[in-house]
């Protein structure tokens, strides 16, 4: 299978926070904005392997900034790394100032989907090629963060997580 | 007030088409695409116009292209035209094949937004330059439906409406 | 096929604005609305063609007032007129207010919908025979939209739509 | 306050079921069915008292005929008696057959509704008048409903109930 | 088929009370906790029977306490007696004070559901046998209400509803 | 301010997966079930605190069993270790087979919300103290993940997170 870009994978959802939507201090609720990543990414996970695609695990989210009623808010969807079968995708989100028009970075996340067949047999998917410095930087990472979570579920014995235990020497 | 690309408004919409939204020939319901193009659209005016903006109207959608169950459905919004406190927002709507990765464009709809206050009056807006050879058209176009709705409503006389009577000679 | 009236297709869906349906200015949003008219207006279609129908296309929506949060709403939606297979109904959107109970015309929208098998391949429906005097009006109305619709998409010559020309003499 | 009409405030909902409110066996959830018939009594109530108005009980529901996917439901409501602040409102539910266009009496239910003022606290509202055969009999059967409720709530002595007693002699 | 005891069925949905489903009080709105009650009581009836669950009727339910926006709202519901393929359930529900920890008695409601199979016949469900006195008590109520529910609807002659006429003597 | 358990918190939402929340392979949507547990969780951290919450972060959540459309869903959350601020919640979801009644673990997750008061700054929240062996695990375990959520962010030095070093020693 030949390798992928992640940029050919990227996925933009633009939209707007509902009354519905929010918390008794009128933000969006944590919740909502799991789900909204959640269909982000599982759209960048079938651009890139082209095929029926489920989650399997969120490594990771922050919710580093509140994201006020009536915001404009975009999530940014791009596979960082593929494996076997595979495909770690890092998510940026961004809300957009109505009047200056600034953007802010609100939060990071990092969902791993797995590509699957129509009787959810799990398929082979491309690898991934990184090319800007972000792009290769969270690659190298998706490593570490694949050793982590084989670590904290019991399937792999932290002496042989080599590139996490680099982290600690 | 100095005038701004269409470009720089340009708001892109990518989900999924959830069994919910589905009529009884498992294709997106024509009102849930409806209301997704609203959303879309008035982000758009409102990168435009950094200004709160209301619906005025729906001026031509054409469901050319059915949009099944489980469809990447994208939806690409750019202010065509702005006039005094009104913008018109042009709606490009595409299916993603999920096999062959492809799009094929599905629909195209044609939105007015105002722009208002706090106390929903309406303000001033920047003027538009179009540049890409698609969005000179349908800048030009943009006059003559402005005046077609007002000779529909009423306001304007046939006669007096320039460019849409150009249009039949 | 026998004639039916627009009578017979007559549907009416009254409901309350709820707090997710509206913008920052605490009115319905627009796109709310317009799922809302879609499903009145494909009751109607269906009432008069008893098959499955599809939206086809959305000629024209003015919002000319706003519908506050909390409003009874009322659409009414009749076919105005029948194609081959083809149909176009006209909704009127009323808001009453709950102190007098008085009814105010808030919106007007006219939508097409097209009548299919259960494979999707469009089938005959019945012609519309209009009894009041708006019925008949907008019946003949239906035909220039038609025209026009078929300008704008380019599929007839501006000098063949001669309902349309006639407007501008 | 002037008497009025069981017809003054009929409420018509017709709309779809749509397929995120079905039950296993693809019929219109219970629950579902609930709730729109809530916001349809509860825009009769209003009509009958012009206040706001809160739901009291829920009397009598049966679900009779199961609402299968892609159904046209209609649902009438009309209150039925007024007693000092609060109202019952008769509800018929309606399925219409897409092919025949025949409509079918699906259920039938009962609400009580309370009009408040904007502080929550109870107000007067108008007396009814029945007209038809039906609005008379559901008029006089409402009395024997409402001390039922206040029997079956420990409220009334099941001696004191003299409409309810009746029934039984 | 062996005899089960009520808390064998008891299910417990606690949740939020979002922006979306308030009324004009900021109160939850009566429709929505109906379909939430409803969910939750044919989950209760689902565990009795472990069989296909359809809503057969809501047999009474007060609203004696509104439910404030942002509450968190616990719904108990148990299957409070079992005949041939019907099962009445009795529902309790609780709101809790955010800052004194307090559970409040909100509401109580009884509705009646019916085991099916996958073509939507009734089957045969297993007996209950009540344990705590409220459970008891209303287990012995549940036949007053199933024979009051045949007196109305036409299906029992008063002078055979033994249990209720012993209410009125 | 004493300390209470993690059973005092406890928060269980047990509820149906509907049509409209299923992937196309039939199951529930990892977004869904994120959006889900975020409710729950944020009810459990509020049962610790008595404040308004605010998810933080969500640490890890592997989805280790799809989630059949009809399934009845429980999820439980209990408060694992709160900090001076923030509160860590453990969540196990179970799906209940139909017929046999059998529970099944489908998935865990973790999620960290943090206390604040209406202007939304953080508050003093009571300390945990863990009863039962899974609880005390849980507890030991929530300081490594502290530790290492801080090392990820670049905001604690990996040689000083004792806890974290320890697993690797």
């Amino acid at each position: 299978m030949e390798a992928k870009t992640p940029k050919a994978s990227k996925s933009i959802m633009t939209d707007l926070v509902l009354p519905s939507e929010t918390n008794p201090l009128n933000n969006l609720f944590g919740g909502e904005l799991l789900a909204r990543m959640d269909r982000a990414a599982s759209i960048a996970a079938r651009r890139h392997s082209r095929r029926i695609v489920v989650t399997a695990s969120v490594n990771h989210v922050a919710f580093n900034r509140s994201i006020p009623l009536g915001s404009v808010v975009t999530i940014e969807a791009k596979v960082s790394r593929a494996f076997t079968s595979s495909m770690e995708v890092y998510l940026d989100v961004w809300i957009e100032d109505r009047e200056s028009g600034e953007c802010i970075k609100a939060n990071e996340a990092i969902y791993t989907f797995v590509a699957v067949d129509e009787t959810g047999r799990p398929v082979k998917i491309p690898p991934i090629t990184p090319e800007s410095d972000l792009e290769k930087e969270r690659y190298e990472a998706a490593l570490r963060r694949k050793q982590l979570s084989l670590v904290l579920a019991g399937k792999m014995k932290p002496s042989e997580a080599s590139e996490l235990k680099a982290l600690f020497e």
